[in-house]
């Protein structure tokens, strides 16, 4: 039984198709003044699997996730698996300077009072927000689906991580796909420059995909994209497993080259073209 | 020592004038993703009083809320009052039809949950919200300086309610003012004839002030300008606590040819031109 939350309504359909399982009716909206409106039409079992991404509007994808968990709690489900493909709030999961809320902490213990006994994410920002959990929590790889999306579509790629925090990215796919990767070095030339290039591989009529868990505002792609077209890349694609995309990140990265952006589904995009149903529903079955 | 959040920062202001106490600097602001960031930068005392009203946007300001309580809990602050003069969520608060989210409740629980420890509001829409919570919870009525503002205003009021329900808010201020009072009564004509007018009261030439808790499309207001002006009134004010005020509300209102249109300060609008600050000041002080 899978009750999906207006912010992943197609990606609850795929997994139910996967899982042969239901998808319930469910009726979400907002009243004129804003306030949101939740039905469960379904006939209900005594489990269910609640998927919902927390992105953008997060605060409104939090507070309909709130009201459906507790919503199905009050109707007496006794187990409740949340999916959660783009975790919200998940980059500030500590206190950087006094006094500042450390809003991931804050949003699990949130989700756990609301009524998740299980939660299943896909590549969460930050190693450390299962550990925030009291209940089991799992952080699910989207890059399998995002290799195999990238040996249908190219010859001979190598994967790029556009910088060191990105490279175990690059690294799980180019050992599902047997190739080459790197990441792109910032090297100090002098106070006023810094030199940025692949740390090792010659990229000279590779084509060369990127990939990175998040792309935000797109500075740091745009960038990687200009360095690998210097270095003769044949072709540059940009993957990614969450497509934030704040404004008009997506035409500055088209606007400096690329030849392609694809990104998986966790959230709703023009660039969702992979879908992480497989995975989610593979870690809801064996579990 | 008191603390505002963005839907408030006026009233916060205000109220913490009247208590002759500290506002508190708090950095509240969104990330260009969309997610809050919260600080709190004062010195901090054990005790806090945070107000917060959770009006539209109502989820952006109840996750800030929740950040802002459960941030001070885990800074050490021991008591925390909330002050939320509107409480958004408080229309549902039963389950009308089966599988109804009954947000009222759940948001009462979110509340308690990050941290409130008492809750103080203004005129909740409905009676029975204050027995969600576990914590002390007080509905203020902002019916005082609303009688004080039309005193002021008016040489010869009558205070009328748009409908029966609000009955309580005119009698409320008849009362304070010692001036007459009445509702607006629907009688069925004809099966498709519905005839509204005052109950009892002659208002010809009368200053007529309507008075209900929330003004929200104004689809009720506008209908019951148009009678009191119908009905001969020489003036009408309308007045309001909670000016919700969705989309033109307003000018629907100015438009029927009222000649002013009041409400307090539990939400900020262009209308709110009477303070709440001191009832809530003074229920904070007797607590």
């Amino acid at each position: 039984m899978i009750i999906g939350g207006s912010a992943s309504q197609k990606l609850a359909a795929k997994i139910a198709k996967e899982l042969k399982t239901t998808l319930i009716p469910i009726e979400t909206r907002k009243f004129p003044d804003g306030e949101r409106y939740i039905r469960i039409k379904g006939q209900l079992e005594d489990k269910a699997i609640v998927v919902q991404s927390t992105g953008y509007p997060q605060d409104e994808n939090l507070i309909e996730l709130f009201l459906i968990l507790k919503n199905l709690k009050s109707m007496g489900i006794k187990k409740i698996k949340v999916v959660i493909p783009y975790f919200g709030y998940g980059r500030q999961e500590r206190r950087f300077k006094s006094g500042e809320a450390v809003s991931a902490t804050i949003i699990s213990q949130l989700l756990e009072f609301a009524g998740a006994d299980k939660v299943f994410c896909v590549n969460l920002h930050e190693n450390n927000i299962t550990d925030f959990f009291k209940i089991p929590a799992y952080d699910l790889s989207a890059m399998p689906p995002i290799a195999d999306y990238i040996q249908k579509t190219l010859e001979n790629p190598v994967i790029i991580a556009p910088d060191k925090g990105a490279l175990g990215f690059a690294k799980e796919i180019a050992e599902i796909l047997n190739c080459g990767y790197d990441y792109l070095e910032k090297t100090r030339i002098s106070p006023e420059v810094v030199e940025t290039k692949p740390k090792s591989l010659d990229i000279k009529g590779k084509e060369a995909v990127i990939i990175d868990d998040i792309i935000s505002t797109g500075g740091t792609i745009v960038n990687a994209v200009k360095i690998l077209k210097e270095h003769g890349a044949s072709k540059v694609l940009v993957s990614c497993v969450h497509p934030v995309l704040v404004e008009d990140a997506l035409l500055k990265i088209f606007a400096a080259g690329v030849d392609d952006v694809v990104a998986t589904d966790t959230l709703q995009s023009e660039v969702s073209v992979i879908s992480v149903a497989s995975i989610i529903a593979e870690a809801l079955k064996k579990d």
